[in-house]
């Protein structure tokens, strides 16, 4: 392929009162790069990009966009003229505020995505050990996403965009219901799944070891946000991560995550589960609770900044415990 | 008082089938100090006294009886006569293996309950780390029962056996729900709270780290033991415990716990906690399933073996939230 | 006994720059209760007392005082009552910050130590995560000194205070070096070694998880207390303890602890080490620095606030690598 | 380049008793995949590949070579035709255990070095926690070398070969003292420093968390291996790791280690250390044993087994601090 998607890179929310997600990032950890008005910039310790997490204050929350890294200048050149071939209208954005050129198009499951090469370096704050605080974020790690059609939107990513499978979920008559698909090589840098979409079910961040998720939890909840916390701790089957779900003061889905493996190896075999195992969603056995499997983050059109309608999911109807 | 308790020593609980047992406790990290085809004893790493759980082989699964060790066989005859001048039958048991000589009774609550002195000591396990596994479980800790009367329970274990009120869970008009109760300067050796009873809710074991409890149910999770794991990991707003229930092969219900804090001091004032604190019985907010409210151990006559029969709790009937 | 010393209580340092201190013991995790121009009161985040260290700004840095706590005011009196008897001068303080009725003496080994029943208390932080910062450190567990005669001390303080051996060290014709002594049923309260004193080598205080311990020595190398880290961290074979020690800003030593066990049984035999056994000093094998077994802080009189003159150790000068 | 090198891959190396060598292996958590009278294959808990390691019975405890895994057959051809043109003789080795095609040369510091593209893959353990212990070792991670003129070493793989450096430091006249190079995005697949050399530093193994390091401290000193702790636990100003480095029955160097971060971005710009920081070396302050800078591992010729010959270093001599 003429170009390199390097790795996932930020997500761009929509929040309705950013002094409420403010204090709850916050908590959590995350560095606030810079602010204003409208806006927060959001990083993880470890990050020397000025940010992985845009908040734009709105009257509805949404998702606007998710945002991969590409190698260079000219790979972002070439794959807007590979997606414009392949028939998608892309759409460039100028002087968005620490990104280079960008360009942002609605992918094979209608989800809005964007692209760029370069963003502004900070200071890491990876040695500061005296600013960590909270579950440490480190680092953005995946997106998740609800789609009608995982097999269609696992196939353009796999054959079109160069990412590799570490595992997936087949159900009935070997369907996929739910596909892990990564760049850098960690588990994943974005995963779908079968669901009324397209949607953003959550976005992962990275923390260094199993106990900042639990100190995490201890500060969360002394700060009375015990009731954001939706599912976990707990181990995930796929993936292998220990994980935490969160849901910000819109109803926007965080995990937290550690504990995956290096997927570099072109000869790792995707990992077949099947949709009833009961591992396979929480390794401990643990089942989700139900708003975790219907709820998600809505998305937006790149063109018209409108939502975008929900289409059923295409395989039947099913509680889809592959989610993670 | 003329006697002093140390501190919970034992539980005795009624299995079906051994090897089930063995293998569960084994997994979790206990130390086996001997067995036959009768009955097994194990310990945790750091005790250095022959047992603090034993398994029977019996048709039925049920509290034979929990046991406390008491300072010197002076004590004892102190504790035995004082609670005969109270009205209670005392009955003494001799050539218990590694045992020395005890006495039971049946409690204010109707709850099995023993006195000994002295128990043969074996070799401490704490620094052979290479036979630490699972949950690494390094000592009990405390047993929690459910009964009809907490105040009556709370009353008679604080005014005439000198145990200590920790925290306490109170409801309507201020009645006591629940109430933890130590003799070793811990959070507690005992906690009573309100229900059907009496019954023996759990069996608490202490671990040395948060990390272990991770690691027991990663190890559990392996072996197939996911299904046994209840409720958890989670943190207890009531004593602070970090925490994990499981259910043994036979339904009976052992608490893995570590991070409570040192009651050693009399100006410590007992913590009260309103039934209504979400944060009262998990701190970080997670509800724990109906099982966990309404299954316990069904425990046995000290003087005839049989089931005793269970009264209807004194309170109002509630989900005792209040339980941990 | 007509008196029960309950645990350690409190250290009263003298500190040449209050600023300088209170900035390292605030990277350390710390609470500061109350301070002035003349002392800054601290206290460990579990502790419910007032303080459990007390920096006084003074010209040369030295040891006040190191407190116990008694059961209550008549254990105070019984206490010195007991302590005349003995031929021991005892001198009432009265109206001390926050401390009830107390009295100081000059112990067997010639170090100031002092009595108390009360302490204003004040609300715990235990569950305020985040508050939460540097080692975490939750609450005093002991001291350690060094005394010329090791058996003097260790006869006193056991036959006389109720003091309770857990653990000793034996070097040549079997004399004690080295022993660690509690009333709480922890490993100590105090521990005594021999060496050139009395001198106070370091207070010791307890962390919730060896994490915690992990996470102090990152923040305190982020804020520039590197060169701070005088030895860990590691573990020690005698007590089984994860330790780290550090320098206060005068040389004070402080240990931060994690990993001891239950010694509430009065059947726990004491556990013998050898001088010569490589474990237990260090159960990983480290050596200690030279620093380490050389310098301790001098202890001032309870009488006229001199330095109290250093003895040498009775047991033939060597390396006394039992120091923990 | 028309190549591309995965990632470090494997260690073969000369050990005098394989007996000794499997129990000290097995002490630490590695996975024995099988072994003969003649050489024992290790792995890591999450490695789907043959080995990582490879024991081998010799008279003389020496490297054999260290092995990197190229993308593809045809990666593989393309390296040695350049390898070829720069004047290197590469040797070509069939029917390796486990391996397919692979090619051995000396390289430009004098280093044994293997290039393969397939090893015969197996079942990963990643979610059998019942067989964790030890130090629960992942995977292969980084090779160290000394070597006798770092800039040359740097240069060829920077340019020839496509490695990227991530951190390294520069002494006086800001020539680089020691350079951490990767291909996967971690901070190294090998490091070179200078020194007396071609000889083997260290071989380092990635570990799940930090508390996986404390167990395996645990572990060895229970199991007697307290002396082969030579270093830490600690952690790095170089590549943040939290690190243990051990030796093991013949004095080779194995380094434990978790916590460094993401290197995928191509904007990442190297970390200067100076060469007199001393946070560079042990970001706690401590100070490494002289054993440790000046002993190493000796290698051999690919083309005739013997030992090759050292060089000294070609900057001035120097206590070499910036070893990690």
């Amino acid at each position: 392929m003429s170009f390199d998607i390097i790795r996932s890179g930020r997500a761009v929310l929509h929040v309705k009162d950013l002094e409420k997600s403010r204090k709850f990032y916050d908590a959590l950890g995350f560095i606030e790069t810079e602010s204003d008005k409208e806006q927060i910039f959001l990083r993880g310790l470890e990050e020397h990009n000025h940010h992985s997490l845009l908040l734009k204050k709105k009257a509805e929350p949404a998702l606007e966009v998710i945002s991969y890294k590409v190698r260079s200048e000219a790979d972002l050149d070439h794959l807007a003229a590979k997606l414009e071939q392949d028939g998608y209208e892309v759409k460039w954005i100028d002087q968005q505020k620490a990104l280079g050129r960008a360009f942002r198009y609605q992918d094979v499951s209608g989800l809005p995505v964007e692209f760029y090469a370069t963003m502004d370096t900070v200071d890491r704050k990876l040695q500061q050990y005296d600013l960590y605080k909270g579950a440490k974020v480190q680092r953005i790690d995946h997106f998740n996403c609800m789609v009608p059609d995982v097999e269609a939107a696992q196939n353009y990513y796999m054959k079109e965009l160069g990412f590799a499978c570490s595992e997936y979920t087949a159900g009935e008559e070997d369907k996929v219901w739910a596909s892990w698909l990564h760049r850098k090589p960690s588990v994943h840098d974005v995963a779908f799944m079968n669901g009324e979409g397209p949607r953003l079910h959550h976005v992962g961040f990275w923390l260094k070891d199993p106990m900042s998720l639990i100190d995490g939890c201890d500060v969360l909840a002394s700060l009375g946000y015990g009731p954001n916390i939706e599912r976990g701790p707990g181990r995930h089957g796929l993936s292998n991560a220990f994980f935490l779900y969160l849901r910000d003061p819109d109803g926007h889905r965080i995990e937290l995550y550690n504990g995956d493996y290096l997927t570099s190896d072109p000869d790792f075999k995707p990992i077949r589960w099947d949709l009833d195992d009961p591992m396979r969603q929480t390794f401990w056995g643990h089942e989700a609770p139900d708003c975790w499997f219907e709820e998600a983050t809505e998305v937006l059109h790149v063109h018209n900044e409108e939502k975008v309608e929900l289409k059923a999911a295409k395989l039947k109807k099913r509680k889809p415990t592959f989610v993670i």
